[in-house]
């Protein structure tokens, strides 16, 4: 699913920005890159050999999982893909910040009474990625979603 | 409410950390100072002066609120008391740390499945800080609670 | 002279990270992209408008001159062009991380006694880039100078 | 010295903030306790136990040596005593500031042409505690010298 997501992402000429490292971040790098796109990786730790082997741009930040804030306000439009604590963090500063964020299997913000223009559920990477791209902040030149 | 959280704390012989500024953070160091506790605000600017007059040592982090991933990594239990998305974004932070939050009013993470030992539901101030005081990692010296 | 470096860059397929604003940073990325190179910006700001335009990719941090370290963390070679005391911490933060730094009209870090095989003094350009490029920590993919 | 500087400043009423770990650190930390002072230690790691034994307030930051920029942003004077790179860092950081620094036994800036009223050269702790209160950015509450 993830690596849909990539796929779509690239192919709206859309950069890919992301944690770097392995699992639904490397599949969503895999699927940008096998389209063509551009992937930026904020990784947690000083090493860059730490990003998956799909990640063209590597920010090495050092700052362990403090890194997400970065990621999140780097982003144009937030998709959340599965995911745990550290993609709940991430959920959270981006509200923080008034960005809106798609679910794609992860967690449901409804529950907790987020705001519904803040949070949508997608049923599928293109749902998702539509969803994502409408609701962007900055949907010309430089639009990065997660 | 935050202000009797912040003097229960002080009483246990705790130090107070928040996010320095007004309001909740405010009422909670107030409460701390009123029995001569020790408080700490960490700061998301650079200007010392931005923090409320009842803090003790001031942290000025310039990160905007990512400053809320020092809090967490800094306290050894955290209360929730009231609080916006900048609240829940330190709730995440602190389960993806591991570490248990005590909700007083907060956000009710249990209805996104966070897993019961890691989150717990406080009626009073009382009952808040005597549950963090039990969970905290470090009951003993530099305890920190939030 | 700025601009002059970010052109030999990326016409050594190399992509150029830097702090994002304008002066130095914005000549540098302005030779870049006339060669069709890559440019990343890691602004201290979260307003990704304050970027200058011929910056690719903008990272913001929104941790105010913090987001140098991330720099260098990111950097695999370091040219300091000019500069002031922001340039002076990135210098500092490369040393630190033992990384080699060329100067181009920067500070002269050889009268404060910094090991002679961690700072390099350029007179052009060329000479800057052929000296980042031979000390660089990954002279394949992924090599970022600034 | 480190150790003498740190009772001095606890002596004049000021509370310590450092880096928190040992060496040069400790040793201010250790001398600050002797008279009573209040000691802060923002540390790199996420483990509080990094902490020296003398360190009453431990801020964990997670940041690697990025925490270094914290330090100085909370500091309201600055004392350099020995140090290497990361300590060449905190001077820089503080020049970019705007705040002073003195000098005991560390880096001399004045070999680079930092202006003269940024640096001062100390012969003794006693001196340096007393540049660095004559010239800090908040000689009242809060005052915390580094």
């Amino acid at each position: 699913m993830a690596e849909e997501v990539g796929s779509l992402i690239a192919r709206r000429g859309a950069a890919l920005i992301c944690g770097g490292l392995s699992g639904v971040m490397e599949a969503a790098c895999k699927g940008a890159k096998k389209e063509g796109g551009l992937t930026v990786g904020v990784i947690p730790t000083i090493d860059k050999a730490d990003a998956n082997p799909y990640v063209d741009v590597v920010i090495a930040t050092g700052m362990g999982t403090a890194r997400n804030v970065i990621i999140v306000r780097s982003a144009d439009a937030i998709i959340a893909v599965d995911g745990s604590f550290g993609t709940l963090s991430e959920i959270s500063h981006a509200f923080e910040q008034g960005k809106k964020v798609v679910s794609l299997g992860s967690w449901d913000m409804r529950k907790i009474d987020v705001p519904e223009d803040l949070f949508y559920v997608a049923e599928s990477p293109a749902e998702a990625v539509e969803l994502a791209m409408k609701n962007s902040k900055n949907p010309g030149r430089n639009s990065i979603p997660f």
